[in-house]
C-alpha cells in the first residue's frame, strides 16, 4: 500500500530564476533553501518558474519580511506579481520548499486571543472567509498547527498580506502575531488555506 | 427535505460602505446592484463590510474595469486592500452581489483555446495552481460554465488579476478573454476557485 511520508524542507522541490523579465538572462535553479539571492549572484529576480512543490517567498535575505507562497506555475513579470501582494515588494531576497501534509490530513486551532486562549474554531479544509464559516471576529489571536502548512491572509478571499504556518516549524506553535509574521502590523486574519504541493 | 434554490444576482446579500477608513463617516447599505457609486453620493469607499452573500467589485461604473471577488468580512482600509489587487485601483466605482451555487454543485469545463477548442478540464473543486493539478500551460483559452460562480486568478494562490465567471451571466459561455475581463491584457489563469456564499 502506499505510505504518506512527511516532506521535509529543503529536500524536494524545483525553483528556477532568472535576472530578467520573461525567462531571459541569467538562469539557476534551486532545489533547496536559498538564503540569499544577492550572495548568489542575482541583484534582483525579474521572472520565475516553480517546476514543483511549493515554496515561501521572501522580501529580504533570511527569510525575513513580508512572506509569500510560491506555488506551481510560472511567474513572468516580478512587477506585476509583486504588485498583488500587501504593499510593493522590490524584490525577493530569499525562499524556501514548504513541507506539505496531504490536503485530507491537515489539520489546524485557531484562538481567538493570544496563547492559545478564547474561543477555538478547528480547520481542516480551505476558508475564503472564516466570517462566512462562522468565526465572529476579524483577526486571530494564535494558531496551534496539528499537520500541513497553510496560509493564512489578511482580507478575506486569500487577499492582502500573507503568513505561512507550518507543523514543521515553531513545533506548530505560533502563540502571538509576532511570531507568524515579524513585520506583521496586525492580527488581521479573514481567509486561511492549506497550501497546495 | 431541503431545496436548493439558485439565487439571483441583486436580489441577496448586504454590504455597506463609508466613505472615511476604519467604518467611520458616512455610511450606506446596500442589498442589490450599485451601478455607480458616485451617483449615490460618495466620490469613494474608503471602508466596507461585506455581511452577507459574496460581491463582486469594479473599478468603474457600470461594472467595468478591473474585477474583485469581496467575500463576507471587513474591509477597514481601501489602501490595504486595493494594494492587493493586480495594479492600484484608485476607488471601487460599482458593485453587485454574485448568484453562487453550493460548493458541491459547483462545475465548469475550461478549455486551451478560444470558441471551447483543445484540450480541456473537468472543475468542481479549488484549485491554487492549475498547473499542479495537470494542466499543461499558464493560459485558459476560454470557459463554459455549468453552474456556480467562480473567480479564475492569473497567478497560483488566486493573486493577480481576478476574472469573475458565472452560470447566470453570459448563459455561462465565456468564449475568448474579451468576454471575461474587458481590460484583461491577458490570458493568463493559473488558480481557480468556486466563489464563497
Amino acid at each position: 500500500g502506499e505510505t504518506n511520508h512527511p516532506l521535509h524542507a529543503g529536500s524536494w522541490g524545483k525553483m528556477v530564476v532568472w535576472d530578467e523579465e520573461q525567462f531571459q538572462g541569467r538562469r539557476q535553479e534551486f532545489t533547496a533553501d536559498c538564503y540569499d539571492i544577492e550572495a548568489c549572484g542575482f541583484p534582483a529576480i525579474r521572472s520565475f518558474k516553480v517546476e514543483s512543490g511549493a515554496w515561501a517567498g521572501y522580501e529580504h535575505a533570511a527569510f525575513q519580511g513580508q512572506q509569500f507562497v510560491l506555488e506551481r506555475g510560472e511567474y513572468p513579470h516580478w512587477e506585476a506579481w509583486s504588485g498583488s501582494n500587501a504593499y510593493h515588494v522590490e524584490r525577493m531576497g530569499s525562499f524556501r520548499p514548504i513541507a506539505c501534509a496531504s490536503h485530507r490530513d491537515s489539520k489546524m486551532t485557531i484562538y481567538e486571543s493570544e496563547n492559545f486562549l478564547g474561543w477555538k474554531g478547528e480547520l481542516s479544509d480551505d476558508y475564503p472567509s472564516l466570517p462566512a464559516m462562522g468565526w465572529s471576529s476579524s483577526t486571530v489571536g494564535s494558531f496551534r498547527v496539528h499537520s500541513g502548512a497553510w496560509v493564512c491572509c489578511q482580507f478575506p478571499g486569500y487577499r492582502g498580506s500573507q503568513y505561512i504556518v507550518e507543523c514543521d516549524r515553531h513545533t506548530g506553535e505560533y502563540k502571538r502575531c509576532l511570531e507568524w509574521g515579524s513585520h506583521a502590523q496586525t492580527s488581521q486574519v479573514q481567509s486561511i488555506r492549506r497550501v497546495q504541493q
